[in-house]
């Protein structure tokens, strides 16, 4: 709410043309902050802003801006203005930015670059789209295994700002093969003519370029560390991910998850940057399959016409069954599919699992049932085998869409898929078509 | 799969008593790494692993044990040995632990801490759940203005090693106020002379010890801090909030929104630790609200029984008609449920977001009606009436969910409930009553 106020009064500053106020008030904010209520501003006004800050900020509130802010920028920026921004970002950002942008424009930065550089970017964006590769930086610090901490911390002295963090620091040999890391925080607490060789911790985590980065992020949780090295294949250290790169990854891949589990093809774009045709794509092919799936309920319900004939008013209940159906699957599934995810429940434990759902559902089965005959026969007065039916009916689907709710998520894992797509939508239909086999089989055998 | 079969060699070498092998190989693992072994073991052969770890690795591996694990351990230990772990846990790791145990279980522990410790043990526990207070350390560096950076370097290596963390030490005057912080980078890299009053930082980003404990990740993740300062309402610093905690709570925040969107009242538990009674009972409501909501359905059917009676093929398309309106209308409330969420989306979108999905409904709903109405026509011969009316409906149906997906979270978060109620369980519900009326209506029109 504050941004707002704040974004209204820039706009005003800039309409009244008090650009020197402009300049103090944006001087004395966080970069974080800046990028933030840019957002509200066109690209004119936005260039207005940005050239008015001192350059470390400018520099800032770069790397905070979102992909799209930054490429309206870039558009309207001079070449050398570009240059100097790229010059003074860090290496991982740098990296970022190119990924983001237009061949033409990344061949464009590469010409002004100088090669050693340039090798460095061309391999990095050579590496596939979400590994540890992709996202890693080179601006570690490396030391030396036979230096003191004093020499170690002489170093750091001198390098350190240009670095992406100093508080963990890799100990590599001569043929650059990691041989342990050593914390900055045990730098300053030892004893400065003791040997790095003899105070580092030699057995590293470590993940290699071609990992996924949700692989990177599940090792960060459950390490808990500030950065992991990155090794090739025979050991040699390449770079190295921060933790607070990973926190963007987390909240790429959570919003992965939840996308696919309703049905979406997952894409890299924040939602105001989509175009309406974009969004389209991603969600019609699962529409379409799911609709297709979902005739098969046609099929079974002309199949069953004679009943409906005799007892039309049996109809009338097929929404809830199939909602109360479809809303007991997905929540069995979506603990499951997220208890997957958190590492919470093993594959191995598919039994243990179906069968705790099994007993949830013959609780939440017995109680909706009730519940319904109750309101069936003493309230609507529906009738003693209408209500029962209708009831029991209940209790087996809820049961049924436990169990199933459980075990699909599991075996899809099991088999290498993605457990996120035995979601709500997906169980909803299978659950529909049992619901009403289940329905009608029940009025067959109660109603003649 | 790696640890399975480590685990499977553990029990071997339980069985065959060749304890000092066991010992040798558990000492060479990492405490997250037996955390996560111990969990296949039972209490017995738990407390026997544990007992022969050496001091260090014991402490780590309960760090990093789940809720249930310790609980079982501590059951079978000695009150000594419980004793000494809780003497060497980080403070914040002893609030949580204490935070799970039973009432009695605190007391007995209260009774032998020293009463110092006993009343911050106390202050902790009374701030509400998950609020800032509730996960903040006191083990924090806090230096002096008037210190040089020398006289910081020399107190921080003599505390360094029993604070949570060293790398972002805060500054305070002798009222406790928080004055600014000074990262241990700048300390190892700046003039020794320097006075800390002169290189701190000032503007600090900090949060209230009642902050929500998510309000308090989203600033981490803005900022891209590794840890930030809590503050009471005075502006004195009570603690602070590190990293890796809150990586902890991202996740759990993240559970919370799977599961509130799954109609799943949430709770704190692991899956593996919560009884079938609790799990149905964190269900049971939502699913009774939903059904019961749902038999509005079978109101809007009994009132259009004639037209069934009339053309009892209609019945046939109600499921499927539910279905796709249920499936497109969950693509809209989950992509604005979690773009709210990650700050993509503001309040203030809201047409723009509803414009949008309307635009990709138009799209979605032409696609589906028309795939549907050739299925019907040419493929089923439905009769062009019949086939015309359902891909009428799926176009409407398609259009509303989209419209209503997005419109219904972005309101009820400006009502101030948390948006996620309005994920695809209620959606689907409120879509069905429409569905069936725009159905019955169009019914009415064309084919009468």
């Amino acid at each position: 709410m504050d941004l707002e106020r704040q974004a209204k009064y820039f706009a005003h500053l800039i309409e009244s043309k008090d650009l020197q106020t402009l300049k103090q008030e944006v001087e004395s904010m966080n970069g974080a902050d800046v990028a933030e209520l840019l957002e509200s501003f066109d690209e004119r006004d936005t260039l207005l802003i940005f050239r008015m800050m001192p350059k470390d900020l400018s520099i800032d509130v770069f790397a905070y801006m979102t992909p799209y802010q930054r490429r309206l920028l870039i558009t309207s920026m001079t070449d050398e203005e570009l240059q100097s921004i790229l010059n003074d970002l860090y290496f991982d950002d740098m990296i970022d930015l190119l990924e983001e942008m237009p061949a033409s424009f990344v061949n464009k930065v590469l010409a002004q670059t100088p090669l050693k550089e340039r090798k460095l970017i061309n391999e990095f964006l050579m590496y596939p789209e979400d590994s540890a590769g992709s996202i890693m930086t080179t601006e570690y610090v490396d030391l030396k295994p036979e230096w003191t901490v004093g020499q170690a911390l002489e170093y750091i002295k001198q390098i350190g700002m240009t670095k992406e963090t100093v508080y963990t620091c890799y100990v590599k040999n001569k043929y650059q093969k990691l041989l342990g890391f050593v914390s900055l925080r045990q730098l300053v607490t030892e004893d400065p003519k003791a040997k790095i060789e003899d105070i580092m911790v030699d057995d590293v985590i470590s993940v290699e370029t071609l990992d996924d980065q949700e692989e990177v992020a599940d090792k960060f949780n459950k390490y808990g560390y500030l950065a992991l090295p990155v090794v090739d294949q025979e050991h040699r250290l390449i770079g190295i991910i921060t933790v607070d790169d990973i926190m963007d990854v987390m909240e790429e891949e959570t919003t992965e998850d939840f996308h696919r589990m309703a049905a979406i093809e997952p894409s890299k774009k924040d939602y105001m940057e989509e175009t309406v045709w974009s969004l389209a794509k991603n969600r019609l092919p699962w529409l379409l399959i799911l609709m297709i799936s979902a005739t098969l309920t046609s099929g079974i319900i002309n199949r069953y016409n004679w009943i409906i004939q005799d007892f039309i008013i049996l109809t009338s209940f097929i929404p809830m069954l199939s909602d109360t159906g479809g809303n007991t699957g997905s929540q069995s599934s979506t603990v499951v599919i997220r208890a997957l995810a958190t590492g919470d429940i093993k594959i191995s434990d598919i039994w243990k699992v179906v069968f705790k759902e099994g007993k949830v559902g013959l609780i939440a089965g017995t109680a909706l049932g009730l519940v319904n005959f109750i309101r069936l026969y003493f309230l609507v007065k529906e009738g003693f085998l209408i209500s029962l039916l209708v009831s029991l009916t209940i209790l087996c689907v809820v049961e049924l869409s436990k169990v199933m709710g459980a075990f699909l998520p599991i075996v899809v894992k099991k088999l290498g898929f993605d457990p996120a797509l035995m979601a709500s939508s997906f169980i909803s239909t299978v659950i529909d078509s049992c619901a009403l086999i289940i329905y009608f089989g029940l009025a067959n055998l109660i109603l003649y």
